[in-house]
C-alpha cells in the first residue's frame, strides 16, 4: 500500500453546523453540501456530505456520523473526542495564538499554547463536534510561506 | 486560517502493536518509536510517538490515547471507532480489493466493497484501534501514477 491518503472524513453531528464551523468561521472554502439526492440501499448511508479542497491538494469532508457509521458497518457510538488530532503547523509563535484565538470567536474550545518538552510551541481547539486540531510552531520545521500560514 | 493541515495524529492503545500494522503490516515507513524522554510536566502528556512521512509529505503521528487526551487537556474516553475515516484513492475496482486483501492479511478487520451510488467503488479496512480507513476508486478523479498506488 502506498504510503498516501487523500480524504480525511470527519463525522459530525449536525452537517449545517460543521459546515458554519470550518465554512464561515475558519474561511475554509467549500461548495456547501451535496450529495443530498443520494442513499446506499444495501447500507442505509445517505450521501449528504460537505467537502473542501484544502491548499495541498487534500480533501476534508465533513459527513453525518450516522451515515459514516453505516457506510463502514460499525455500531453507531456517542460523539466523543480524542481519537485523533489534526495537526496545523504555522511560522511563529504568535500564529500560534492569534489562531487559536480565531477558532475561539468560531466557536471553538482552545486550551492555552504552551512550549513542550518536545520542542514545539501549541495548543489545540476542538471543532463544535470535538475533533481536535493542534495549532503548532515547530522552530525545527516553520512551513514555507506557500506551505504554512 | 489557511486551509491546510500537516500531521495526522491517531490515538492508539498500544503504541509497538499500531507501529506494527502500519510499518509491517502495509509497509509504511518510519523510523520507530521516537521521543521517549520527554514528559510535559504541565499536562503529564508523554512524548513517545511513531511518525511516518507519507508520499505527499504529510506526517502522521501514532500516538498513545492517554498521551493525547492528557496533551490535549480533555477526558479519557474509552476507544471507539466512527469519529473519522482516511480515505485513500486507488486506479481501479481491483486496487480496492487487493487492498482491502492486503491490510485484512496485516490485520485489519474489512467490509466488503461496493459500489455506492455517489459513484465510487470502495471498501473499508479497520486498524488495529478501530480507526476507519476507506480505499476508494473513484472513476471521476483517478489518481494519476504519482498520486495513486
Amino acid at each position: 500500500m502506498e504510503s498516501r491518503l487523500h480524504v480525511i472524513t470527519l463525522a459530525v453531528g449536525d452537517l449545517d453546523r460543521a459546515l458554519a464551523f470550518y465554512r464561515d468561521g475558519l474561511g475554509f472554502n467549500s461548495e456547501g453540501i451535496i450529495g443530498i439526492e443520494w442513499s446506499d440501499e444495501r447500507t442505509g448511508a445517505n450521501g449528504a456530505v460537505a467537502l473542501f479542497t484544502l491548499d495541498d491538494g487534500l480533501m476534508l469532508s465533513l459527513y453525518p456520523r450516522r451515515d459514516l457509521a453505516m457506510d463502514a458497518e460499525i455500531d453507531l457510538s456517542p460523539a466523543h473526542g480524542g481519537e485523533f488530532s489534526l495537526g496545523h503547523l504555522v511560522q511563529s509563535r504568535d500564529d500560534v495564538d492569534r489562531l487559536l484565538r480565531e477558532a475561539e470567536a468560531a466557536g471553538a474550545t482552545v486550551t492555552q499554547a504552551h512550549d513542550r518538552p518536545w520542542g514545539i510551541y501549541s495548543g489545540y481547539f476542538r471543532d463544535p463536534d470535538g475533533h481536535l486540531w493542534e495549532v503548532i510552531w515547530n522552530p525545527g520545521r516553520v512551513p514555507s510561506p506557500r506551505e504554512g500560514d
